[in-house]
């Protein structure tokens, strides 16, 4: 188990305890010390070469919905099952900041924000309003797809864009690189959930931001990797962009000082879009772990041919 | 007309003229030098007596949903038909803010925002979900209705405390003051959309905040003068609430220097929570206007004998 520290051990161990007294929680340098007798492997950021050194790993359940820190190790066993942290505690999670960031873009809450720490009523009009806010989502998998429908719920049209065409409710879906700019033309506010591979670095820049309306607003909480943040910044600057919610950075943290901490049309999150806590994290590995001894099926399976 | 200005008239001259060309829009001190000329009010904060000054006036059409301003006018002739500018845009601009306040203390954004002015990257885990966090309105009327529907969509359970009883799908209805403990008692968010009237008048003080769940928040939105504001501070920093959004003052603005513009645990916004624009106002009014000059009810009155 790597994941959360000294602090998030003693959280796990409380939680498996109540959940399989049978599983036997180890920190990760302990296992390290003895890994021929490791079943299972929870973890974040693995040290490279390290899942590599247990011979007898049977899955590899990454601590968050993103595996990328996973495999970005060369050596990553890529023959075991990794299972990615997608609850639906988490994709739930993620639709209540894609909702609130969306909102708060909608509102002008950073303006308002500015105003307070001034300490100035800025009383102001906002004409807009949801349904007349077409909503677009890169990426509608676990965490676009739920955020996609609480955003339908709220009144915002939503499109959303995916590598294969997706049937959702109330969704208009688009797929494929060579519909990308037709769904971007649409979008007066775009939210990246898309997961990290070769494809999506850096697929928020320049030419993209250009095809976007003028004035839409942006949100990241996808991976700091797909958005090139100078881009981002110069769309701000030139009114491209009105406004962006900004969750993850590369390399995180923001650095201090970096001209985006404060600006005055983007919100900085500090990667907290969603995290599952520490109990429903125990609670998804074990039941994952008494299903897959039953011999069933596991889901949320990274596919290293697709790079997800 | 006296709603917006200079500047607004210009705004609703252009919007009137495209829905019924027949209607001669005349400002408020024109009028006011004319007054037997004038069939319809449309106004925001009359001065006192002036309403009274219009023999022939046969509807006031409130600029807002809260028509406070006007009754507060001794001289209000209140044998005319006084309309609330309660559209549908406005209930659902009011779920928005109201989602997003809520969002906002879920996340806690009020933290993200003083981390960011300071240009720092404060991590933490807010481990909150809509499904756990219980969120009661006060005030299930045209804002309530809709903001109560909306939460409900994200996940929220949503209770509701109302004068009468309510079948709103989704929402456990309280009703009158004797169900006030027991509705308290239950949320985790407390949202006051309430309309002013003396029974109304610091229904949010340090009584009723001690009913709530230690560290419940609070959403402000109704009227100034429902919430005692030294008690809400106070619970702010007793921990007794931790945190709220606050748009509505009394006095408003909140006065310069006044310890929540900077409180780590409080939201302020300038009384922005759902403000319909001018060409809604004006199509709300020409359509209401056709509406009764057919002979037709209208709806959204103001009640003199309940006080809303
Ligand atoms: N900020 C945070 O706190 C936080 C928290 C959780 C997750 N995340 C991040 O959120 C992202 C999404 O997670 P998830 O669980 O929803 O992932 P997922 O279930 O794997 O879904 C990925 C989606 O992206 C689409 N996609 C992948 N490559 C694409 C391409 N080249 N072109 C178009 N569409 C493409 C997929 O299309 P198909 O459906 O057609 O395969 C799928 O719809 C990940 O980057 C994850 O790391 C961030
Ligand atoms: N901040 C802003 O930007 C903004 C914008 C728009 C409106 N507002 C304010 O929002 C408030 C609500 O507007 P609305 O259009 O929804 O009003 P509304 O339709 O008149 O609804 C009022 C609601 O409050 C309930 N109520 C009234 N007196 C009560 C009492 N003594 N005890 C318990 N419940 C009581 C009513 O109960 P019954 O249904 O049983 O009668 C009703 O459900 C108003 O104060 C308005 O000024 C603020």
């Amino acid at each position: 188990m790597k994941s959360g520290g000294e602090a998030g051990l003693a959280e796990f161990r409380a939680a498996f305890a109540g959940l399989d007294p049978m599983l036997d929680l180890v920190r990760w340098e302990e296992a390290l010390g003895a890994p021929e007798t490791v079943d299972y492997a929870l973890v974040w950021d693995p040290g490279p070469g390290e899942l590599a050194r247990f011979p007898h790993l049977r899955v590899i359940f990454g601590a968050g919905a993103g595996v990328d820190l996973i495999t970005a190790d060369p050596d990553w066993p890529r023959h075991i099952p990794l299972m990615r942290m997608a609850t639906p505690e988490a994709a739930q999670r993620m639709g209540e900041f894609c909702c609130w960031a969306v909102l708060s873009l909608l509102k002008n809450a950073r303006r308002m924000a500015i105003a307070q720490a001034k300490g100035a009523w800025d009383y102001f009009e906002a004409p807009g309003r949801a349904e007349l806010t077409p909503v677009g989502i890169m990426g509608l998998g676990a965490m676009g797809a739920r955020s996609a429908a609480m955003l339908r719920a709220l009144g915002f049209p939503v499109l959303g864009w995916s590598r294969t065409r997706k049937e959702l409710p109330g969704v208009e879906s688009f797929a494929g690189a060579a519909a990308l700019p037709e769904f971007l033309g649409r979008c007066r506010m775009l939210v990246c959930l898309l997961p990290a591979t070769p494809e999506t670095r850096h697929i928020i820049r320049a030419e993209t931001l250009a095809l976007l309306p003028e004035g839409a607003g942006y949100v990241g909480a996808g991976r700091g990797m797909q958005q090139r943040l100078e881009d981002v910044l110069a769309a701000l600057d030139s009114g491209r962009l009105s406004g962006a919610v900004l969750d993850v950075f590369e390399p995180e943290p923001l650095p201090a000082g970096h001209p985006l901490w404060s600006h005055p049309k983007a919100t900085i999150t500090p990667h907290v879009a969603s995290l599952p806590t520490r109990a429903e994290r125990a609670a998804h590995v074990a039941r994952a772990i008494a299903a897959f001894e039953r011999g069933e099926a596991l889901t949320n399976l990274y596919d290293p041919a697709r790079g997800y």
